[in-house]
């Protein structure tokens, strides 16, 4: 979300082009550019559209807008090829000389096409004899290496989709299997908040009975299905067109979606039911793709690094980074691997939903009207909302740089204590309180603040992230500066000001110009999967050859943890 | 159905014991036997309890009764190597420091024993990990090949399925399949009844609408998992135990049984959607097996040439006969197939329903009080009931009984003209009659009475069956007395009086030794199929290998079939 809306005037999405083609500079660039700026390829990431494939150099500056263009970019190197692909057939039709099964007809075509083992997917024999004879004996064919899995008409488009189920959101990409093409991308709530907001709820009313657990499956599904109807009726092709679908989510959404038992994701030793990719029937679970459609999940790493984060491997070429590297997932639980010489390091953290808003007297999702932003320079203090609407209370990413800024201007001690020196620092129920927004500017009559509590939960928060990144960055042998990317995906990521992550600690300190911020790097990382077997492959290598790390009885944790809670 | 019941006095049963060990000669058997066929090994098969496998000889007048020990032996020679097997397992319950995957534990020990690459069948997914915990990581596995199909208690006995779906009844067997025992059995109706009694009726309803078609399949998996149930209760096993069903059925209940579509079955060129053999989880059409449980369906010959008829190929041995063989398979569709030098010949005749008692002024089911056994010598009429009740109807073998008889005395002219000469003979509504039992006799206080167009339906039903075996005889290059072994199947095959089935021209004049009635042939090949892997290839390579003749364009079929019409 830019301050400025995308009109090109507040700067915040500066990037730099390195190879491509865009249309000329507009009005606004021109405005905001120097002459030698436009020669070195400077651009408004918002005025700018690119026509070819583009590489983009993004400032540090940059980075705390979405980074919508540099997610699209995570995926453009792969390969096109899909693990299902379109042939074309052309039958002769039965006669009474010719008794052949509709099915024998089939195979012998396929086998004079040198394919002469072809596993026809149970699901599609309802419909084959049928569509068969109404399409006159011709056919596209989609096959998923030896397996038959949908019969399309002549000439239809093959597609596939590709889905990250976040606890909070879903994320469907609709891809054209013979061009790579997204076609369509969308996103929808996750419907299984209405029985918990975080994992563990849901975990905990799953366990209840096996009818709530196939509650969260099939609600999920329809969610699902209701996206895939929208993905297709915007781009005019139906959802039987769609062969294959691979989908990705954290341990717990996996488990939930494919109608797994979560019960012992809840409790020590915390481990999956199924860690390896899996791949099955869509009409097993209900997912209306192609009749004979197969669903492939990605692999899982441990009962809280799921799919999703093996796709930020993925998307963000973790797996073959040349220098060290860390990939940091922020959300209720995050996952962060480390990359170095070749080998991978990874562990969860229960960081909580702080930073998504949730324990924060006056937080709120990352909606209109969220404080998104803050800069304080001693008295002055400067508040940007989301759509610039009147606050209404603060964001993850605000309530990081209240926190920084205090810190920074010496109203938070190390220890999160406010200082009520301050005239803005009052007592209040919960101990003392910043007055962030008194109530005459905010958008409900009520005066915006952060208690020590709010304070407290982020410490928490970043302590729990700070730790894992320490712990990871000692079991490898190495020190926060021999890290050379930092990559910070998801929503939440996307979003935070840099230095004022830095500074409360969350992230050790580094040069920002080491730091991208990914955006979505799981569903990439799907559409990655779906485009290209080779990526599917490495995701599946990943999971396996990945050194897990449990922080829970790593030696020193509990001490590590404490330390980290200072600001 | 034996005359005395089981008694021991109606010598309907008589049979020699050629190998294997029987209690010693009851009373009963004694007051029958000489010395001499005692020492012979005669026996009467209703008092004679077998204490190994045996071998026994059937003398052709045994044949009209039912061949239940025949129909036994038909299985016995099979080597024991089903498709799914037992391995127990004991696992290294996970802990904090070992947090693999449920999965992978097990793939890990699977694969310490010589088993790598097993695949688990999705639906086991639902339920292993609670599974695995409730038995303290313990389990008898059930693998199928290389798929892990079950996850049983330790020491649970590992059972499979046989069903033949009939188009009236269905047969089900539950097997051991360690043992390869069959400890429980049972018949039950086919719902699908209730819409349509034949084949073309069904079709029909389940053309109109693909919910129609769903409600078919539906009520008979619930018709089988009831049965399964009583099989399983009555011998104290659960149907989760069940990791594997081996199913067959005319193409049509193939058909609708897998939910496949049946439309093309009923219009020329009748071309089945799948011949093929199938193997599909049971869960994609609910029959209720272990969770991960198979069903396999033997393959299809042709639309009217079913798994059935294969199965009736596999337990009759018919596949690797050393001398030219035929086996006929009676029903309202009549499948035949005749082995010469390694080669199968097999056709379809739409033989009717006369011969099930449907079609017949008189007619009826083979149920209680049905007549089912027919001698006259001049006045002296002879009537049997099955259960030995006051008549109420005709069923097939009597209806064939009666014709012959009145052929043989002269009653009936080789057109089936009935003698207007003779007593019993009478002008009805529908021309004349002949009153085979007057109302004070019959059950219902009416007279049950042949009717020339109940003659007519009987000429049609055996002109069909026997243009069937005359074209295959003509397509080997065979005359029937070439032909050695005539293996009748079937529920009315086993019951008929051969004698009469000759006299008609049923079937051509050969020595009564050369038949062989051998009951649910079907249900025995399905058996057979699950029990060993190499009797479920041969199914498929003979369904592959055989010449099917389409009688309706075979040159001369209708000059044959009306020739065929004369008694």
């Amino acid at each position: 979300m830019s301050l400025c809306g995308g009109e090109g005037w507040c700067e915040s999405c500066i990037v730099r082009l390195e190879r491509g083609v865009c249309q000329p500079p507009t009005e606004a660039e021109r405005l905001v550019f120097s002459f030698e700026a436009l020669d070195e390829g400077y651009r408004l990431a918002c005025q700018t559209i690119p026509q070819s494939d583009v590489k983009v150099y993004l400032p540090p500056e940059s980075l705390t807008a979405p980074q919508r263009l540099q997610v699209e970019g995570e995926a453009a190197p792969v390969t096109l090829d899909p693990r299902v692909k379109a042939i074309d057939l052309v039958l002769t039709p039965p006669t009474l000389e010719d008794q052949q099964a509709d099915t024998q007809r089939l195979r012998n075509a396929l086998a004079r096409l040198d394919h002469p083992e072809v596993v026809i997917e149970f699901p599609l024999l309802e419909t084959l004899s049928d569509i068969l004879r109404e399409q006159n004996w011709q056919a596209r064919l989609a096959l998923c290496q030896d397996r038959l899995v949908a019969v399309l008409p002549p000439g239809a488009r093959l597609l596939g989709l590709a889905v990250d189920i976040g606890t909070t959101k879903l994320a469907g990409y609709l891809v054209d299997l013979s061009t790579g093409e997204t076609i369509a991308k969308t996103g929808a709530m996750n419907p299984q908040i209405a029985y918990g907001e975080d994992v563990i709820s849901r975990i905990a009313y799953a366990q209840e009975d096996p009818v709530k657990r196939r509650l969260l499956q099939s609600s999920l599904v329809e969610a699902l299905n209701a996206m895939l109807a929208d993905l297709c009726s915007s781009s005019g092709v139906l959802p039987h067109q769609v062969a294959q679908a691979v989908i990705v989510g954290n341990t717990a959404m996996h488990h939930l979606f494919a109608g797994l038992p979560v019960r012992q994701l809840a409790h020590a030793p915390y481990v999956p039911a199924v860690s390896e990719a899996l791949s099955f029937p869509a009409s097993q679970v209900g997912l209306g793709l192609a009749p004979g459609g197969v669903v492939q999940l990605l692999p899982n790493i441990a009962g809280y690094v799921g799919a999703d984060h093996v796709a930020v491997i993925l998307a963000t070429r973790l797996w073959e980074a040349s220098q060290p590297a860390i990939a940091i997932d922020i959300g209720t639980n995050t996952e962060i691997s480390l990359a170095v010489d070749g080998r991978l390091y990874s562990c969860s953290c229960a960081s909580g939903p702080a930073f998504e808003g949730a324990h924060i007297h006056d937080g709120m999702r990352a909606a209109p009207g969220a404080i998104e932003r803050v800069q304080m320079i001693q008295d002055d203090i400067r508040i940007y909302t989301i759509g610039d609407q009147p606050p209404a209370g603060i964001c993850g990413s605000g309530i990081l740089d209240v926190v920084a800024e205090l810190r920074r201007n010496g109203i938070l001690d190390e220890r999160g204590g406010l200082n009520s020196i301050n005239p803005r620092v009052r007592p209040s129920q919960q101990g003392l309180e910043f007055m962030l927004v008194p109530e005459a500017d905010t958008a409900h009559g009520k005066d915006i603040t952060i208690s020590r509590r709010d304070v407290n939960e982020i410490q928490l928060a970043k302590a729990a992230i700070r730790t894992g990144i320490d712990v990871l960055l000692e079991v490898a042998g190495l020190q926060a500066q021999d890290v050379h990317d930092w990559i910070i995906a998801g929503a939440f990521g996307t979003y935070i000001n840099l230095e004022s992550a830095i500074r409360i600690g969350l992230f050790p300190p580094a040069p920002l110009e080491r730091f991208r911020q990914v955006g979505n790097a799981a569903g990439m990382g799907a559409r990655q999967a779906l485009l290209s077997r080779s990526s599917f492959h490495i995701a599946e290598q990943v999971a396996r050859e990945v050194n897990y790390i449990e922080l829970t009885t790593y030696e020193g944790f509990q001490e590590r943890f404490l330390k980290a809670m200072y600001l």
